[in-house]
């Protein structure tokens, strides 16, 4: 069945298959000390332009963990947009490690300056405040949990607001491609690295089989950061599967190539659904569409081609997801234009 | 260089990359709920030849400490042998979940069954019992970390005394193809899964790029263990990487030929050291084998091979480690015959 | 000065300190274990006339980190009113037993049955439930942090939602003499222990030096408490501070009596309140009364009489909180009437 | 019954409750900031003569989890003896905060310099050591759990060599009091202090009724303890009952005359046993004294006198201990001496 279901229903794309069984036989060191974990640091650190520190984990879960538990000090919490994915898709994977997901309310996925700016004023102004977690790290996604972006312009005032309130500003980039790639974004990858602390390059929903790797922007590392890693179960033995996937990622931009691939499918998924009269449920300009259905056409649609669930509308009416990725392909757009008709 | 560093110096067996191509493209839902995992664990069932649960996990820390802290109970530790990997090498992996290793002394590797049972006595013996973790689990590694094996008397009194104070007996599989085409083994796959209530099958490092497959032999799978896996960022979104590698390893016995032939060319390692009057630290049967090196020998040697340092045996000598693999040639082997001339 | 600042300004009850000197120079066993101990629970379990199990801890936030995190399973979470002590005071520390708080809307400070009945439907019907922490127990505060009381009916309806749901209900009651005592309550101590499955008489806040005394109604203790008490750091020594405290609690009525007292004192003081046309931010019948005080008034009440500051009301109003106790008398509250004249 | 089970079998030094009879109708803010609080640092400080911070806590095991818990950093784990109180006999407590205790052999309870200096080395000398927890901190008691103390030169020794490899020295001080009033010590009160980064002031076993006091030594005090106390549950609403108690202990040399009076009960204790040649186990200077008494005679005293059970000497010997304190009199010792006849 022709599926839109997630950005990760297929396998790798091939360029990274082709890579793992060309290097295969080649003996190599464990736990990420190997070549290709090195040369994949260093085409990422000239992709983002700046000397920056590069680690690479497994998925999204494990690095949003790892990333918060090592970089929050004990008193502290994450402050996250109640829809962020650690607020509410993980399985309380961060309070697993202890601490506190402070959430705010969220305006199309995004936190907004005004937002956590008034509560780190609220929070700082009541007396009893040492009785409560401390806000000690801003959690963002971009894209968002619903395809939105933030602008250049927020990004600075949060970056601003974080750092006069001393907390690192975190952004989970798990669909990060999407963003840089869309054709709606003022953000470069260079901004992101000058603006946030630490940030991930997203691997799983971009076109490898698994992996996200870590940007401490600011020399801020954690140290002994693989014994950390190493105690969260993070840490795996052949460490060449993830460098060899990121050293192709970042080979000939291949990274932003497959991105911008699955942005010029969602375009013309887009063009599909409006041309079909189908409401938007949200205004996404990267790789995951949030449209309203009728439950009876959903019905129908459904048995012709596979997407996501997302939450109810009203009685009659239901949200769901479609997600492009590096394997979408104009058949598939077409067959869903058929769907449709 | 030749290298018998370790059995994870190599990427995945061929047949493995082969088949990870072949359903590269296939459309396959996340999270470990595809057609491949679900053969994957029909076929390990099959192998076994029980009804067990399987599921599958990246590593084998990771493993090792999701199994243990979701079958531990709040008041419990685990028990296991002072050598044994999660009391020595695994970053404080078990703490990090809240529970204590309680190390008891080993031989060659092992938890003895009369150890076991007087640590068992005295604990239930002390008044004040209560104030110190109980004993929830009995953790071996078979093979052990020296590459030794317990033999299936040992194996049944260990599990015998473990049933008794109502400990779950839980093995660590990492290397579990090696114990199984070993020699010298009494205990085949079936035995294993009727005395431990908890085991795994390594992948890692018997031909996979990553992925363990923890089985569990008497209904005893922990609730809602995949929202336990999530919290712990152990859930990959890509779960056919580990089904399409496991449903290959029990294809046609690949788990079993992989493990032979590294038992193979163990055995050959054995006959060269001889052949060279070169001391074994241990006897293992398996395809770890631990030497003794007079220290300008081995410095002369590390020129040439590749291997592991494992601990100073004394002021002059150096006890070392070569493990092989599938990826090992006879002419790896012939290389370091050679070298040792 | 005179203070309202909160019902644990002072020390205990002067019976409780008589009693502590008169046992002072019995030689008991410790940790738990003495026959002070043994009385205080049989004297509770009297005065709610079920057969329970009573254990006796330190403070409020210990009671709530070690119930939750006790009874809850690993896949599980708590769900609180998002004003709950242990979402927003007590410093993660649920969080730091690795659990999330799953924040719910408040009316008045209780979790309404119809809120949390659709709550858990969105919850289930949801497809990807798994990958969140599961709701595992209902955490109400009786009386709530602002004072007010759960009717009968409202509890009779929390606990039928929870049971259907197998989520144990947990009343948090650090004040609950005060709840018990209010001349606007139709539950009984007897009613709680039949509707909640596991609950506290708070000590500290009504008029005990420390100590909180756990009730679990429905033979559902924790295996092996007092080694999960222990691990928490959370069992004393010399047990005989609590048992002593708790048995004189218990004997002849005290703790209704000095709830009753404060009771009066508060009802007296809303009177003085009213007199005075000073607004209630809620209408309180507990001891804690939350009024809205204009900036300059409270400025110049501050220098009279002690009390606390609760949340902005407005740019020109500010809510605080007075609370009454066992040490309140006629001639604070005459005090409070001149300063307020 | 004669008691010599433990320190703790009484209530307070009597002085202590009416010190906290006569402060028990002020007034005074929570949470430790109190003005006894207050003054039994600055009495505290006095006592040791060195500008230090103090804080208060309720329980020996809660103390050591609190600050190992906050001390170390996320890749480290604490050093201790085997036989340490945190390793042995806290129920797991530093393992439920996440990090490991590493355990050390002991020589009379104590961990020697020359041991942890060669553990240091042995673990930086392995190439893989960053797969192991880090040693971030060496716990040590004084008096050791068999009575015995460190000398001066081993004190400075260990501190030598902690601060070489850059881990804070903590000294858990549960019994301190008896360590300094010991005939046999040349360790002063500000030698520990100068020695040692961080080490506790014990009340529950030198004389109160509950309540440790933490000494941070290098301006080393954890940022935001308050919160991180918070969280553990470790903060109780009334803390004047820490604040009173050290205030009393610590006014007119009350802790050292306590002291004094446990080592006067402890050396004519010692004679008691010579005169009945009985063999002691250990030769301890402290208020814990351990004898191996024959199991017949262990039975016939144990109905007239009360003393606690250490561990199995021989199939017809038991090792037991008496300790003394405050509350130990003559008549008690007398009684004793005839028992013994």
């Amino acid at each position: 069945m022709v599926s839109f279901e997630s950005d990760y229903i297929n396998g790798a794309h091939p360029e990274i298959l082709r890579r793992l069984a060309e290097t295969n036989g080649e003996a190599l060191t464990g736990y990420g000390t190997d070549r290709y974990c090195e040369s994949a640091k260093e085409k990422i650190r000239a992709a983002i332009g700046l000397d920056v520190d590069v680690e690479f984990l497994t998925g999204g879960t494990q690095t949003n963990a790892v990333v918060i538990s090592t970089m929050l000090r004990d008193h502290e919490a994450v402050v996250a947009a109640k829809t962020g994915h650690i607020s509410a898709h993980e399985g309380g994977a961060i309070e697993y490690t202890g601490h506190k997901v402070l959430e705010l309310p969220q305006e199309n996925g995004k936190v907004m300056p005004t937002v956590l700016e008034d509560y780190l004023e609220t929070y700082y102004a009541d007396e009893n405040h040492e009785h409560m977690p401390a806000p000690g790290m801003l959690y963002i996604s971009h894209p968002t949990e619903y395809g939105t972006l933030y602008t250049k312009a927020e990004l600075e005032q949060l970056s601003e607001i974080c750092h006069r309130y001393n907390m690192p500003l975190f952004m989970d980039g798990a669909r990060l491609g999407y963003a840089l790639a869309s054709r709606n974004t003022d953000l470069t990858l260079t901004d992101i690295a000058r603006l946030c602390d630490v940030f991930y390059i997203g691997g799983t929903k971009v076109g490898a089989l698994c992996g996200e790797a870590v940007v401490f922007t600011k020399d801020n590392k954690p140290p002994h950061f693989l014994t950390s890693i190493k105690r969260r179960g993070a840490l795996i033995a052949k460490g060449r599967l993830l460098g060899v996937q990121f050293d192709t990622l970042f080979t000939d931009g291949l990274y932003f190539d497959i991105s911008r691939h699955a942005i010029d499918m969602a375009e013309k998924l887009k063009e599909i659904f409006m041309a079909h009269d189908i409401d938007f449920f949200i205004d996404s300009y990267t790789n995951q569409q949030f449209v309203v259905l009728e439950n009876g056409q959903l019905k129908a649609l459904k048995e012709k081609v596979a997407f996501s669930f997302w939450e109810k509308y009203d009685d009659t009416h239901t949200v769901v997801r479609f997600a492009t990725s590096w394997s979408t392909t104009d058949s598939d757009l077409q067959y869903l234009d058929s769907a449709l008709s």
